[in-house]
């Protein structure tokens, strides 16, 4: 599958790694892909020229990632999300799956973060995504836990999930195949896209636990009756 | 010891029956103990009459029920709390361990519910109530799951983990030591009291998975690296 990243930091890179592996062509979607760019240290992540030459993949402006591919995913800051997707090209979002990894934090009053007041609450980033590009097939996901564990959940002993939503159970089926083929065994689907609102408070509690146990190999598994 | 908990609804009678079971005496505090009060059928839990039969606790004023008491426990409705224990009695509360097991839940559009705007984002109701009742020694504590749960946590098979946080080392040692009482095995220390956001929030995926499960009896359990 020919995938588009929006989004060239840490979280991008790491899952455009991860899907590289299992034989996906990757386009990580940046502002401005100059030699300049690419050449730059990154607060986190590698200079993108690096990640290139250590990967096979390929780094354009976010409109030729989106362009180009068949799945999107929005793996920009939460409060940028909407901006930066509007450059990747609505019309081009229109009809394909589109993996909202962002959360929307507010670091404002330092750690712990809260969720941005303007994406939470009666609503969610992903909601307002989804009513930003209505064509296109939103399904939150990976967003619950960090980069490392997203493309690798091993780092993790024990049962643990991925949680998804989203309002087309087909998009789902999709997302809920590449998660499998990333070696998650459980994916929980929280509903619909509003399901989103409980899947970014998570990552409060994802990031409470590095602030406790100093590590951040840990992630929530759901216990059932 | 004596436990006094504000709250006669479905929460307060399930924590009272569980902790009477473990050898402690229980009063629920509510607003006007009348013997008509007793008699009226709840909208969740059973008429008090009734549980005071079954269970040998008793029924009194919210500030009877704090004053005679060794540890408190809130089980009011999140947005009432503060002024249900302000009822209760702020001088009765100081030096107390005051278990804050209510939710700041906003059902105002339905289900799913959000957290109140003022008691989230960079604030939660335990520390909410920490600031008003600043004698007590709050943890927060049992808010992420059902009343059946909380005391009877072997309703959810294999692991799965009871929150707390509090700013008083002491006073969450005492809660931890009535948790492992009631059979839990794994009690999370989430910090201190800004640890509650976390906790806060994760009732909302608690909620979430009943509306799309059906069922009740799930839990989150922490799977580390």
């Amino acid at each position: 599958m020919k995938i588009g990243i929006i989004g060239g930091g840490g979280v991008g890179q790491t899952l455009g790694s991860g899907l590289i592996a299992l034989g996906h062509q990757v386009t990580l979607g940046i502002r401005a892909p100059s030699a300049e760019e690419l050449a730059k240290p990154r607060a986190q992540g590698k200079p993108l020229a690096e990640w290139v030459a250590a990967t096979g993949g390929t780094v354009a402006t976010m409109a030729e990632a989106a362009a180009g591919s068949d799945l999107v995913i929005n793996a920009t800051h939460g409060e940028a999300s909407i901006a930066a997707l509007s450059l990747a090209g609505p019309d081009t979002l229109a009809g394909k799956v589109l993996i909202d990894v962002a959360n929307p934090l507010d670091f404002s009053k330092g750690f712990p973060p809260a969720l941005s007041a303007e994406y939470s609450g009666h609503t969610s980033l992903a909601e307002q995504i989804q009513a930003a590009f209505p064509a296109a097939r939103v399904v939150k996901a990976f967003n619950t836990i960090g980069a490392a564990i997203m493309t690798n959940p091993g780092l993790v002993k024990g049962e643990h999930d991925l949680f998804i939503s989203g309002n087309d159970a087909a998009a789902k089926a999709v997302v809920t195949d590449l998660a499998h083929a990333l070696g998650w065994k459980n994916v929980p689907d929280l509903g619909d896209l509003k399901g989103a609102r409980a899947q970014e408070t998570i990552v409060l509690v994802w990031l409470q636990l590095i602030g406790t146990t100093g590590g951040t190999l840990h992630n929530l598994h759901v216990a059932r009756g």
